[in-house]
């Protein structure tokens, strides 16, 4: 009978490994671009981006779809870089052979930004503020220029000219992804088919530019922060910490956190109202998660996104890509009322805008987790 | 022509001060309690809250209003210290001769939170970890025991007992000033007859309790903080400006920010695209806020508040008070359907409850600056 058990036991443990024979296998490989020359005029030397793709670009190079990432995210939407990874990218639900983009008909490719947050982590590449200046040898810190998410796209543009694609059959992204997706209709409309912004405008948010203010405020409170002169020291992990909890939670819903923590403690043992430093779990899940990022991320990147992200602004009224726009109605960060008045901006001009919304219970991250909902409506947008 | 143009402009210019006679004027009154045992436990000697009235309370005293403040706020919600004073209490359209709430006819009462957040200000008296320790000699810091929201309506409630009110006609407040409300309900049911909790809940949230952290980290990364042992030294002011940039931020909302400052530059001559440290219109301005804020508030004080606002927990299912509720349908602290599905808990067990939306640009603030929408709603549940 024990022996049963175990047989069984056995069996269930290993039948994810069955699977594995079905999962996308993704490579990281480089874009190494020679120097670019940013929207505000400064030469950066040496840029180099990653990138991923799946699927087979077809003879006339008209199937790509370009998929760009949000503000804490990577180029890594879909598959595993091994059979054993033990999380895929994250659109995987979306994005394979038979899914709502489908590898069997598209060619999925997926890129880094420039001043990525992810320094650390493994199989990011990207150009930024901890990237050594090819002129001292030593990073850059707060001396590399200022970037937009116009750069992040000029930078794409050139990954896919290198790639001989004249025209992306599509380029989808969520949140600033979504901010990198209006940005290519504004700046290459002859150079993508049809666009799919999913939780973000076109820029341009006086109360978003504030709020990524805040976000960025604890770093450059971190004495180990020094103005951004840390490589090789100590780093502002403290101060990363906390802007990477604000992130986390903005991105998130209090249906979510009621939902998941109620007024559960930290420590059953320590009452919140005992001492100032016992917690309420929901508060210590979100400094063990912000601890997790920050052992990736890198302080001046972070600051470097949001001025990236601050500066976001494709005007919708030039924008003449047809157009499936994907929101939450309960995004704190891009307020489902200005997606719907940016959607009308760009209607207004003839151009063909579906929109669709996305509920649940994350908030922002809705446009993450629960994209899947929309994947008739992706399905039949590819194929128009 | 010249003389004539002269007497207008003094006639135009002294019109406000014929108003002067009409200005209810307020004195702030000192409540000296003496030993005080929390919730937790905790005894605290010599405790003193600041408080103002106005009215007059009638001979069997069943005609007093108390009024709580909001996280930031202060004793003063109406009228002004001297007839010069350039601002008002708060909500000095809402109560006074012949207002919404009328002072003609009600005894109207404020006080001073413990832990007050503006330790600075003239005219705040509370009780805190700024206070001297009588112990000691010294600030108490972060010494200060744990207090709680109902901490703050116990004190209220020795406070009322000392003016030998044994019933209060109404209990009101906005934001932290609702967390209080609810409370008195909870606590004493039989010492207030109705209540108008405004653009806040019971309590019990924990995407609150989390975002309360956000508001707090930056004091804590600011070095001058010293785990709480600043006075008489630098104290942490770069974090506390950061700290009340996000409160500020977070009680307001994107129609705001979209409609006062568009995409307007800080300075017309520094493109925010042109340096990292080039702002934008609404951050400069919000930076601005929060430096005058800063000036009369306490790092510590914050930290004590984010905590009492925490463990705010008043039992929905306890509440037998009759309840008019107010609230902002684009609340981003307190969220609207939080706010009512609370008021439809009160109400399942057949207390009377009324809602009314407070619509208007400010998102949280609307409870603060647009009570005026819901006068004859107010004057009405008043007069039952």
């Amino acid at each position: 009978m024990l022996r049963l058990v175990r047989l069984v036991v056995i069996a269930i443990l290993l039948s994810p490994l069955a699977a594995f024979a079905d999962d996308l296998i993704v490579k990281k490989q480089t874009f190494d671009m020679g120097a670019y020359t940013t929207v505000g005029g400064a030469t950066i030397k040496d840029v180099k981006i990653g990138w991923e793709a799946a699927g087979t670009l077809n003879a006339d190079k008209s199937n790509a779809i370009l998929i760009a990432h949000f503000f804490s995210g990577t180029s890594h939407a879909f598959g595993k870089y091994q059979p054993d990874d033990k999380v895929a990218g994250y659109w995987d639900y979306l994005v394979g052979p038979g899914k709502v983009i489908d590898t069997n008909k598209y060619y999925v490719i997926s890129s880094d930004t420039l001043v990525n947050l992810n320094v650390n982590a493994p199989n990011v590449v990207t150009t930024g503020p901890a990237s050594i200046n090819p002129d001292t040898g030593k990073p850059y810190g707060m001396s590399f220029p200022v970037v937009s998410i116009k750069d992040f796209v000029r930078v794409q543009k050139a990954l896919i000219d290198s790639l001989g694609i004249k025209k992306l059959h599509a380029v989808m992204g969520a949140s600033m992804g979504a901010l990198q997706t209006y940005e290519w209709a504004a700046s290459y409309p002859d150079n993508v088919e049809r666009i799919i912004p999913v939780i973000g405008t076109p820029g341009g948010d006086p109360f978003l530019i504030a709020w990524l203010d805040v976000w960025a405020a604890p770093i450059k409170l971190d004495p180990n922060w020094n103005h951004g002169d840390y490589y090789g020291k100590t780093p502002p992990t403290e101060g990363l910490k906390a802007a990477l909890k604000a992130v986390t939670i903005h991105a998130n819903h209090w249906e979510w956190a009621t939902k998941t923590f109620g007024m559960a403690w930290a420590d059953p043992k320590k009452n919140p109202a005992d001492a100032m430093d016992n917690q309420f779990k929901v508060e210590a899940t979100l400094d063990q998660v912000a601890a997790a990022r920050a052992a990736t991320s890198d302080a001046n990147s972070l600051l470097y996104l949001v001025k990236a992200n601050q500066l976001a602004a494709a005007d919708p009224d030039k924008i003449k890509t047809p157009a499936l726009i994907l929101y939450s109605p309960t995004d704190l960060v891009f307020y489902a009322p200005y997606v719907e008045e940016n959607a009308k901006k760009i209607a207004s001009h003839g151009t063909p805008v579906e929109t669709m919304p996305l509920p649940g219970p994350n908030g922002h991250l809705n446009g993450v987790f629960a994209v899947g909902q929309a994947g008739d409506k992706i399905r039949a947008f590819l194929a128009k």
